[in-house]
């Protein structure tokens, strides 16, 4: 057999890019964004990015310099998703909800050269950058000049004045080169993403998408959900896993890219219903703002509206309202280092015989991997022999293939922590049901998903222990009507110079959370106990049962 | 930017075999194969697969060795697909229709060490390797021990005694280990498969795909083709192209594959009409038997089967009579070199509201690149610049992405022919429309599409140039209203020796071809000239219109 080398012609590196480029050819004229009053076609979309890839090379921004930017579902946020590779540089979407503090460390952390900054995060922006450059006790000093750049992004409805710094992103738009030819991807395996993780541990770890992974996960995505030609995708949550790659996937589909700024019942209904959303993806309390609207919130929605969703299955209960109003969920399960979604419940059409609550049941299962990882299983990891597929022996969920992450970014204790034998350890417990489908059944990791918000039980513990009066800590999750989960802390004080401990209440500890922690990070509840239970948290997990607490 | 390593949880070889796998895992229950009154389920196939692949280890065949076959679509065809490359081997599946000659030069040149051969065409087995074995003009002379091993595949049907040898499929499905553990992929790039190919010279050409073309190919097309889960697929030509990827791609959507021994009339209506048939592919005469089907061979077909076809467009005349029979026709255009089609006419939405008369042209345009090709282009090949996109600037249809093929097997020149520039040449002339769609206007090669099959003048004139009373011959495409084309043909005869030439008739020529040629490529005319125009070939098409020849 011939070794027949590679060529131009028959080895080209897989990217995203292929998909935008395809589409500003063969989907020209097809409307790409929609925001309010404003519409793009995919042509156009193609043309603002070339000249924003442009405008960024000017910048001086060169091959892997990573690009941040602090936005909601807008047009700016879309289009940095391929802007800013075709610039060949990394786009570093930074979750909104983060405090000052987290940002100023992941644009310590991640280099950034450049940050878009959304009028409305402005205030945050600035406390983050005055927190960034007036830090000298770090080891990575910033001198002026590394400071990033920052650029604002105005709306139609920013207030006047509300300025850092001199650039604007429109005007970066506007003065680009329009025939700039977006750099050729070298090779699949450079970086085009890092979304920083809260993850287990106390610091943000910022997990690296490759061009390749990038590529792949959107194409077996949009196959696991079946995402057919055509789609009109409705955006709430653009910054995680780059929006599950649907930001990349709805450029493969020729679909139109409906942004929300924010995630309102009125504005979701609003443009459910104008222009007739196909897609969306959210987090479970999304359900809720839903379910929770007023009368003159809601829409008629007249033509199924497809769901998937992450974190927390949607339990029954929740299924049998919200399926009626028009939405058809799919439940996924995944995590930031495995590109977003990593198991999809495909559902099976033989299912359709069964009755709801079994059906209930089986969509609240994990599912399948889909098809771009090559390999899941569930695992006993200190043998490496897999369970049986008995529904009932728990180990932990391990995957491998192409749409995993490059790793942690100059973090390689991590990521070879994270990259165990061969296999990828997601730190979560599940079992394998005989007809192949996983679901969770702990988390093994100290993780608490609150509105889709992964909470790092770790981090806050030791943000607690960092108060002067607090002797011992430890923060659980709790189940919240609202939010599926939220962070309860369980705290034993030192004593004070009166030998008492009545003297801080609970409404003081969440105030010094509030003044240290993002605010979706914050315990709902703070229980006192004179001293905390002893218990190895490697081996077993403390629940809230454990200190007898009553919820 | 840390460089952060490949490792065996994030790069996995893309391979159809994870599909594979996945199905016996996700799908296990669940049927793959139906053939009369055989069915396996996905976990069924795949054991069969491990014990046959097992049993090819055990016959001696190693990494990159190829194994052809010579079968209807029938399940050994089908599970040959995955146990071939689960032994580290190549499939070489060869078209049933190419004659003796033929054959041996394909086993031959593709150095065959086992050759799978249905009982269907043992006799044309039988002749093809009396012609290898007997050859010894060859420079490659084939010592007994390398020739390859025959294997015939029995059905319920053979009459018995149709032997070829000592083996039989079923016993080496049988007897195979089926606890196997398929040998890794080492690299993507390595070679799945061998498809030869008339193409435009007279000896065939070997096609080679990597799997990760044959993994990207699949996927794309499924997109390409919005072929959702849990698709029905009758089979009519898993020999062209492992049967345009979906062999590969029917295990990735956890299909059911509907196996078929003769594609007649009757067989199909009974397939489509029994299993409730959702997909098939088939070449434009498949229509034909379809629509010319008599009364008792026809059923109901109560709910739409898509079906995407290649080749010529199909005429308006056509989809307006086989669309109200339930079939909902998508064309494709592609080549063997492309690992299938390469552009499909991917509907648009707002062309439902057009008349029906544009919906049929528009429907047999050849369409938008799927989506694994990195770039379609028509370029002026001798200054490598884009034709504009009028509709009407003609210029040659270039390719390049993962999804073409790694080269032809053991021909350099071909091999560097075909890859100009960066892309590769189809060798079609066409044109781009303003909506990014391409149309074929002309073919550069001269190959004939009769019924599918390619047919390559040159290799027809190269045959009849032998004729010792030929003294010129050109063969160009005659439209032929079952077969799309037919090979036409114009021959000019050296005198006898009475000084005369009328003593040769067409029947003569016919008779001459049927001996030397595969049938389908015998011309269905043949036209006597005194003398042929003298036309340069290269640089214009000569048509039938050349020779006033009135059809």
């Amino acid at each position: 057999m011939d070794l027949l080398p590679k060529c131009d012609a028959n080895y080209v590196p897989l990217t995203p890019l292929t998909f935008f480029k395809r589409a500003a050819e063969v989907y020209a004229n097809r409307t790409s964004v929609i925001y309010e009053g404003t519409h793009f076609t995919w042509r156009q979309t193609y043309h603002r990015c070339r000249r924003l890839a442009s405008s960024l090379r000017s910048l001086n921004i060169v091959r892997n310099n990573v690009v941040s930017v602090l936005a909601p579902n807008v047009p700016a946020m879309y289009e940095m998703h391929f802007a800013v590779p075709m610039a060949g540089a990394v786009l570093n979407a930074i979750n909104t909800r983060l405090d000052a503090k987290t940002i100023a460390t992941i644009l310590r952390h991640s280099e950034a050269k450049v940050f878009f900054v959304d009028y409305q995060f402005v205030p945050l922006a600035r406390e983050a950058l005055r927190l960034l450059m007036g830090d000298h006790s770090q080891e990575c000093v910033y001198s002026e000049s590394s400071c990033p750049l920052v650029i604002v992004i105005d709306d139609i409805d920013s207030p006047t004045g509300v300025r850092l710094g001199e650039l604007e992103y429109e005007q970066l738009v506007h003065n680009g080169n329009p025939n700039y030819v977006p750099e050729d991807i070298q090779d699949e395996w450079d970086p085009i993403a890092l979304n920083y993780t809260s993850g287990t541990t106390s610091e943000p770890k910022g997990v690296v998408y490759s061009h390749r992974g990038a590529y792949l996960s959107s194409l077996s995505l949009i196959l696991g959900w079946e995402m057919g030609s055509e789609p009109v995708y409705l955006w709430s949550l653009m910054f995680h896993c780059n929006g599950w790659t649907f930001t990349w996937g709805t450029a493969a589909r020729g679909g139109t890219n409906v942004c929300l700024r924010n995630t309102t019942a009125y504005d979701m209904y609003r443009n459910i219903y104008l222009h007739k959303v196909t897609h969306m993806c959210c987090a479970p309390i999304v359900f809720n703002i839903l379910l929770e609207a007023k009368s003159h919130e809601r829409r008629q929605i007249t033509s199924p509206v497809q769901v998937l969703t992450g974190g927390a299955p949607p339990p029954a209960s929740l299924l049998e309202k919200i399926e009626p109003l028009g939405f058809h969920v799919t439940h996924a399960y995944g995590l930031t280092e495995a590109t977003g979604p990593a198991l999809v419940c495909e559902w099976q059409a033989e299912w359709n015989q069964l009755p709801k609550g079994d059906q209930a049941k089986l969509k609240a299962r994990q599912g399948i991997s889909i098809l771009t990882l090559a390999d899941v299983d569930v695992k006993d990891l200190k043998t490496m022999t897999s369970v049986p597929r008995d529904g009932k022996t728990m180990g932990e969920i391990v995957l491998r293939g192409s749409s995993i992450m490059k790793g942690y970014l100059k973090d390689p204790n991590a990521t070879s922590k994270a990259f165990k034998n061969g296999w990828f350890a997601t730190g979560d417990v599940g079992v394998i049901h005989p007809d192949g489908y996983l679901e969770i059944k702990d988390r093994s990791k100290d993780v608490i998903i609150s509105g889709g918000e992964n909470i790092s039980s770790v981090e806050l513990e030791s943000v607690l222990y960092r108060h002067s009066r607090i002797l011992e800590a430890a923060v659980v999750a709790m189940p919240h009507p609202v939010w599926g989960e939220s962070p309860c802390a369980f705290v034993a004080l030192k004593k004070n110079a009166n030998g008492k401990t009545d003297d801080l209440k609970e409404a003081d500890i969440i105030a010094y959370c509030r003044k240290n922690l993002s605010r979706f990070m914050v315990p709902k509840k703070v229980e006192f106990l004179p001293e905390l239970p002893k218990s190895n948290r490697k081996n077993s997990k403390i629940s809230v049962k454990d200190f007898g607490a009553d919820f």
